[in-house]
Parts: structure tokens; C-alpha cells; sequence
């Protein structure tokens, strides 16, 4: 056999092996969770950060945080040493003095474990370990087939299975949608059981009231058993302050029933500049360190040890309307200041996302989308919710957006790959194989690293323009309009213990019998 | 008057000054070209350059440049040093002791100037100065109305025009498409001319033969006179290598006239990883090294001290079809690594840009210009030729996409600005007025920022759902649609001099009236 024949050979072989028969799959780079090797991006100064850091701890000492309608939480900081005021019978400001909220936190976990019912899905949150979820939150949904319309339970169990079919998330997220034909007071029943039941990855619980909160641990019990949800995150909240500088009770109350249980929490102020903080980023990026440090310390007063992650919110406005904006550069600038407050606070962090104020998965949605996502992953946060389906500041969630971030995820997969710096990957050898003017198809350098160099989209067009035209010329939406059907159209569940379904659905049919529906 | 009084009037009067009435004008951030506040995005240590350098030197001192049909350039490199090898008799091989051309390279200038007709439009192109170009050298124009075409010289007036027009690009550009009806022999002088009469900011010229970039050049002295030409860098020419590692006589002869006119020149590998380069990221960064800094080395044996800068230009494959693909991850992280080499050798980097493989101006084509363009302006990129319009692999000039481009490069102005920490933009007090609960609309800190605080797009779509739809409900594309028609009927040329303009024309119709048109 020439030389030729056994590249050619070898060639071939290699091209089957390895690499998955559809595209988007990337099998080398499938991971429960991402380890980043790329260094984080540092924007800041180590002066900037510190007066950052002085700023936040004169907030919380001279300004104070108002807590309303849990006087629980208010004993357990005036127990800490914190200065109490009381404002009414329901509210009181605390201050807290300089570097008090600091200490409290150092019993905090710099990284921790979120147990999912598929081992091989577990997730581990903070360090250089990323994770990827579903956008959070949205009343409405959108397709490109139906338009706008109210979130259904039918269409967060669809996101859910869309979620579980994606190599390139790592997370069911919680409210994907408002399943908002189910009661208020029970829909959080029914969400929980749908990550249970249609992801076997980890996700998170109900916060929207304390009694919520508990079922939704409760439901983890039944699923993982008490012992073990005891001793184990498998569930987290994600919690928002009421900013500027207020937590109110329903909030408090669900942070300490997560850090009781010895489950996760995320501390999530949502600050839009100009109307609830400084719009100057420094001030924003303060303030947002401030009061999740003092949402997060609740945790650490309640069960020290207690997982806990520091959020970042940061919004912009556009300066013509008063209306929040997404995806915009100072928040992206935001997040990356976030990212290093976070790693000298030694404590995870979710931030950013795919943000966008379209109201169609276009250009101006990717464009948007990819200014936030990229400070998320260069910052190195822990924990990015709001991954995929994000459209309409927040308000819907896009089936078609969520294909597309999806995809987009992927790509991020091989970026924070980096790339490695040695001899074999600098390939002289390859270049001086043929040398000048011939080129590397065949190289054994080439043939040994092709099933893995490149990242391999799922969904964007690569072909030459003809064959695209001739194939009907579609847009990146339409393709991921085809393909959000053809997923959803070939879903198939999790195995789940049927016994433990069982008991999952009396829990359901108990809670919700017990009590009348409301829609508030 | 009252306090609330004082607050509402400053409030009312502070919004109209300042700000432009038109969204997209941000008068706060226009600049001739834009001073990076923001440090770089380093990725690679110390030990890794190090390595990637040292294999640089490894492919010109082992492997060697081959050089064809300009023995000039070799007798310029062999008095230099240089080890020539005879192949052919019109073609050679040169080989470079490690550090020879570093050496070389030591005469080039970190940072120079290219003087623009209007000096308030002169850039600075090296160290932090970074200045964006519309795209270069596509033979198909696209727009929505009217699909895929040949480019014309009709369109590249358009295009000019259009650049002209936005306030995020700072540059002319050069063949901004390829005006295919017009003789390939003439069509140079038809360009600069265009760029001369319909902008007055700086531009490059022809590189396609020795006399198309004479003929640029000697127009450049008719509007700036011989002798400031002589002494200032008025037109720059950008040259290809032909990978791996060879250099024809074509771009050696056009290198070598630039640089004796004292003008600059962007010395480029199109590196197609796989096919020209190693498909490994490291390899690729070591050989566009290599490769660049022979080139731009003509330069400096030519006219030492003219102006070089070096390339980056690396590209991914589809492993599927052997398709080259763009604004994909991994030569986004190849660009990252080009600017801290740039860096070390002291010379300005053009690199990336808004690349897409996307047919359409849709969410793909964002998506993936924003992973090159990012890429672009976080490693420090000096001259980021491919800023608008870039689509189908840079097969097509794309009118919808340049709007979208032009108006990511406004937001990447704000980005690049990054943000000042320091007792105002802490904001401190701004929070303490209300204290807890309060908004912060009406404060002073608000009031003073809030004209530059956020960057104010001009194409996104920022409004809620309803009035959004009220309006028609269209993508950002559609809008980029009806902007560039717009942009184009209001379009008015800047001023030239009568005299001048005549003097141009007289000797574009002398030089195309002495040859006949050749279509090739």
C-alpha cells in the first residue's frame, strides 16, 4: 500500500468514527456542565474593585437594606450583630456594619453540587464549572406559526423536553414559562413535576410564596428521598430582591426555607439603571454586590454551609421610552466587573444570559444575545439562566430563539475549550510535510484531529448560496422553526420509577384538592 | 420653587441638550476612531507565546517563504541575509535565521497615522487605537429587494456613500464590492475615485497589479499634492499571502510600491485551517505569524519606517463539505491570540470582523458576526477591515447587513469606552437621597448621566410588544431595509474642491483611454 492509499485509507476511517451523524451533536464536547479553560476576562483594576467593595459595605453600613413581613429574618441579623430600625410594625431597616456581611458569608460554598436524578447529569456551580438553563420567567410565548400568546402548561412542558433534548444545555431552569392556565397557587405543582417527569437533569423550584417553596422540596423528597435531599442540593430557588434595597417577606421567608433544607438559592437583584439604581455602571455593579451579599448571608445565618449564589442583574433603559433594554453594552460591562467581585468574594455567580428586546428570533435578537452571553461566559459565571428562548425583554419565550441559543450554547462549548499549546497542535510537522504551496488535507495531522478541530453546528447554514437558494433559501428561524417540531415530534421521556411517579401525582392531586384555585 | 420643581425643570431641560435627535447618533461617542478604554482579552500565557513564536521562527528558518516572479524582493531579503534557494527561474525559496525578521520588523512603527482629506476624519491605526472599515471584496451584492447579483460600480457608490453616512465606522474602506461592470483593468481607478468624491475619510487602494496600485497611489497625489504624500500615509494597500507560505511576484510588486511611496500596507494570510494551515488553532496562529511577518518585512528593506500592518485573517472548515466557515469559535480564539503576538512585536494587527456564512442579514448572520467581531475588538485589533455588511463567506455585500453592522459597531463603541470608577459613577449619594425603596428617576445623578449613560441604537427595536406590533411587526432586517434606502436618498456628498475633482478625472480618462478593457 503507497503512502496516498494509506492516508486515504486512514482518512476514511477516521471520518466515521467519533463524530455523530447529525449535526450540533459534537460528541467531544458533551459535558454535564462546562469546565472553562479559557482565563476570565478582567476589566477592573484591583483599585476599581476596592472601591467597588468600599462602596457596596458603605451601602449596606449607611444606607441599609429595608426587610418587610418576616420579622424571623430581622432576629437572625439582629442576633449577627446588625443595627435595627424599626420603620413600622411590618418593616425595618438594618445596617449592617463594614465587612460584617463579608464574614457571615465565608461559611458560604465557593462551589457546590446540584444533584439531578440522572447522575450522569449532576452539575457542580461555581469555580471554573459553568451551567447552562433555560431562560426563566416569561408570561408569554411566541412562534413563528401562532404568534404571541399566554404561556400554557402544555407549552413549558414542550420547553422542557426541548431543554432535555439539547446536548449543549446542562439544566432544566424552573419557570421556562407562566403556565398560566394552571391556578396560580398550584402551578408550581405541576412545573416541578414537569422537570421531574420530562428531564432526568437538575432544575429549580417554586419562590412565588413560602408554601410553594416547601412543596417543591417536598416534591424533591419524594423523588430523591429525605435523607438525601438533607444532605444533597437538588433543588434550588432563584430569589429577587426588590430593588433599590429592599427584601420583602415572601422572599425572605423562601430563602430561608431553601437554606433550611440545605438546598441552593440564587440572590438576584434586577436593577434597572435610572429607575431603581445609579444608570452609571460602577454605581449599578455596587449596589448589585450589596444587596446579594446581604441576600445570600440570610442563607449562611440560617444553615451555614448552605449553597448559595450571588446574582447580577443589570439592566439598561433606553433613554427615549423609559423602557428596560437587553443585550446592551454597559450591562455586558456590568457583568464583567460582576464576575471578579464574585471570585474575590469566593462565592459562585449567575449572570446575564441571552438577553434581547426583539420581538422575533432576527438579527437584532442574536446580535442582542450574544453581547450579553459572551460577558456571562467571559466572567466566568457559574450559573447562566436565562440560556435560551429569551425574547421580548423577558416577556415571551421564543421556541424558535430557544433552538437558535441553544445552538449558540454549542459554539460556547468549543470557545471555552480554548485551545492547547503544544507540539503536536502547533503541527510544524504538518506544514513541513508538503511545505510551501501544498496544501494539508491529507496530512496525518489533519486526519488525526478533523473529527474534533471544529465545532459543528446544528443549525446554521454553511453550504454555498446555490445549493442554499436551490434548497428554499430560508432564514436561521424558519430552519429553527422546522426543527423545534421535528424535536418535540421524536421526544421520548426519561425512564422514571413508577413508583415514584405515583407518588409524585397523589402529592399533586393532595395539595392541590386541599385548597381552592387562585389566580393571584 | 420647590425642590420637585427644580428637579422636573433641570430634568427637562438637561433632556434636550446634547442628545442628537435621531436614535443611533450618540454624539457622546463619535470619534475619528476609537481609543480602547477597555483593557485586552489575553488568553494565552507567557510559555504558550513563547511557543508559538518559536515555531514561527521555526516554519521561516526550516521551511522558508516561497517567493515567485519578483526577483527584487529576493535580492532585497539575500542582501538582508536571507538564504535563497533557486526552484524555478522565477521562483525561490528564502529561509530567515530565527530572529532575522524580527530584526527586520524593528524599523515598523507600533502606531502611525493615515491622513484623511477632511482631518477631522485622519485615524490613528496601532497601540490602543482601533478603526472600523466596511467590508472588502465581495463579487455579489445582496439585498432583500433584489436578492444575489454582481456587484456594480453603482453599488460600491451605494456602499461608500453608506459608510460615509454612519457615524460607528471611521474609514472608506477599499474594494467594498467588486464593480463587476466596469473592465477589471479601469475599475481600480473608478474605486479610489469613489472614495475620493462620495467620502472624505481615508480609504485603501488597488493591489491587483503593480500598475492599478501606482495608478492609486498617483491619485492620492493629485488630492493631497507629491509632497505630502511623500511624507504622510494618505492610502493604504492591503495584500494576501498565498498560503501556506508562499508570496507572488503580484503582491511583492504591490508591496514594495507602497512602501517606497512612504504608504501603508496590511500583510494578510487566509489562513483555511484544514486545507492552508494546520486545523489546529495553535499551528494556524504560528503560521499567519510566520507568514505576516515576512510580508510586512518587505517593507521595512524597502523604506524602513513605512508603515506595515500585520494580518490575521483564519478561517474555519465544515467538516461536512470542506466548505471554509466564518464567525465561528475557534478562529475567534486564534484572533485573540494574533493580538497579544501583535502586541509583543510592536506592530499594529488587523484581524477578524463581522463574519457570517448566513445567505441573509438574519439571526445567524448576527450571531456569528458578533463571535468574530467580539473577538476583534477584545484582543486589541487595530484595523478591523470586515466591520459592515460582511455575508455568504464573503461572497456577498449585503446593503441590510451593513445597516445591522454599522449600528453593532455604534454599540461596540460604547463597549469599548468600558466604564469609570470614581465617586460620581459610584453613585453613593444618588442612592442615599431616597434611600430604600425610592426610584431614582428624578435624582441629580440621573439627571447628569442621563444623556450618556446608555448607548442609544438606531436599528433595535426597544419598544413593547404592542406598539411594536401596532407598527407592522417587522424584523430588524426589514428595518435595516428601509434605513439604507433612506440613508441613500438623504445621502450629500462632502465638499471637494472643484479643481481637484477635474484633475481626477482627467486622469482617470487619460489612463483608461491608453489601454483596452481586459475582463481579466
Amino acid at each position: 500500500m503507497s503512502d496516498a492509499q494509506e492516508k486515504t485509507r486512514g482518512r476514511r476511517s477516521r471520518r466515521g468514527e467519533g463524530r455523530s451523524a447529525e449535526p450540533g451533536q459534537n460528541a467531544y464536547l458533551k459535558t454535564p456542565f462546562i469546565s472553562r479553560n479559557l482565563p476570565t476576562y478582567d476589566i477592573l483594576s484591583e483599585e476599581s474593585l476596592e472601591q467597588i467593595e468600599a462602596t457596596a459595605e458603605r451601602i449596606m453600613a449607611e444606607i441599609g437594606i429595608e426587610f418587610r413581613d418576616d420579622p424571623e429574618v430581622v432576629e437572625l441579623f439582629r442576633a449577627a450583630g446588625a443595627q435595627v430600625t424599626d420603620l413600622t410594625a411590618e418593616s425595618w431597616n438594618l445596617k449592617f456594619a463594614p465587612g460584617m456581611i463579608r464574614q457571615i458569608l465565608s461559611t458560604a460554598p465557593a462551589r457546590f453540587t446540584q444533584v439531578a436524578r440522572n447522575p450522569a447529569n449532576t452539575v457542580e456551580i461555581g469555580g471554573d464549572a459553568m451551567v447552562f438553563a433555560p431562560s426563566y420567567g416569561s408570561p408569554f410565548v411566541m412562534d413563528l406559526d401562532k404568534g404571541r400568546r399566554y404561556g400554557t402548561i402544555a407549552d413549558f412542558e414542550n420547553f422542557v423536553k426541548l431543554a432535555q433534548m439539547s446536548p449543549n444545555l446542562h439544566h432544566s431552569g424552573g419557570t421556562i414559562c407562566e403556565p398560566t392556565d394552571v391556578a396560580v397557587n398550584k402551578r408550581h405543582l405541576d412545573m416541578v413535576y414537569a422537570h421531574m417527569r420530562y428531564s432526568d437533569r437538575a432544575f429549580l423550584g417554586s419562590i412565588t410564596a413560602p408554601e410553594r417553596a416547601e412543596d417543591s422540596i417536598e416534591m424533591c423528597r419524594i423523588l430523591f428521598g429525605a435523607d438525601f435531599v438533607d444532605q444533597n442540593c437538588v433543588i434550588m430557588g432563584n430569589f429577587n430582591t426588590t430593588s433599590p434595597m429592599v427584601m420583602d417577606g415572601v422572599t425572605t421567608r423562601g430563602i430561608r426555607i431553601y437554606a433550611a433544607a440545605g438546598q441552593g438559592s440564587i440572590h438576584l437583584p434586577f436593577l434597572l439603571g435610572g429607575a431603581v439604581s445609579p444608570l452609571t455602571t460602577a454605581g449599578a455593579v455596587a449596589q448589585c454586590l450589596a444587596e446579594s451579599m446581604v441576600s445570600c448571608a440570610i442563607t449562611q445565618l440560617v444553615r451555614p454551609g448552605s449553597p448559595a449564589v450571588l446574582g447580577s442583574f443589570i439592566s439598561s433603559m433606553s433613554l427615549r421610552t423609559g423602557s428596560p433594554t437587553f443585550g446592551t453594552p454597559e450591562p455586558a460591562l456590568g457583568s464583567l466587573a460582576m464576575g471578579q467581585l464574585a471570585r474575590r468574594l469566593q462565592l459562585p455567580l449567575r449572570c446575564a444570559g441571552n438577553f434581547s428586546t426583539s420581538k422575533l428570533p432576527d438579527g437584532q435578537a442574536m446580535q442582542q444575545a450574544m453581547m450579553s452571553m459572551m460577558s456571562a461566559v467571559q466572567c466566568g459565571a457559574n450559573f447562566i439562566l436565562h440560556s435560551a428562548g429569551f425574547l421580548d425583554g423577558l416577556l415571551s419565550m421564543s421556541y424558535e430563539k430557544f433552538i437558535l441559543d441553544a445552538d449558540l450554547c454549542g459554539a460556547l462549548h468549543a470557545y471555552l475549550k480554548g485551545f492547547e499549546v503544544n507540539e503536536d497542535t502547533l503541527g510544524f510537522e504538518a506544514l513541513a510535510e508538503g511545505g510551501p504551496g501544498q496544501h494539508l488535507f491529507a496530512t496525518q495531522h489533519t486526519l488525526r484531529h478533523y473529527q474534533s478541530a471544529y465545532w459543528d453546528s446544528a443549525m446554521d447554514d454553511q453550504q454555498p448560496w446555490e445549493t442554499w437558494h436551490e434548497q428554499g433559501g430560508v432564514d436561521a428561524a424558519t430552519r429553527a422553526n422546522s426543527r423545534w417540531k421535528a424535536q418535540l415530534a421524536s421526544y421520548q421521556a426519561p425512564d422514571l420509577d413508577p413508583g415514584t411517579d405515583e407518588a409524585l401525582r397523589e402529592f399533586i392531586t393532595k395539595t392541590k384538592t386541599a385548597m381552592p384555585d387562585a389566580w393571584y
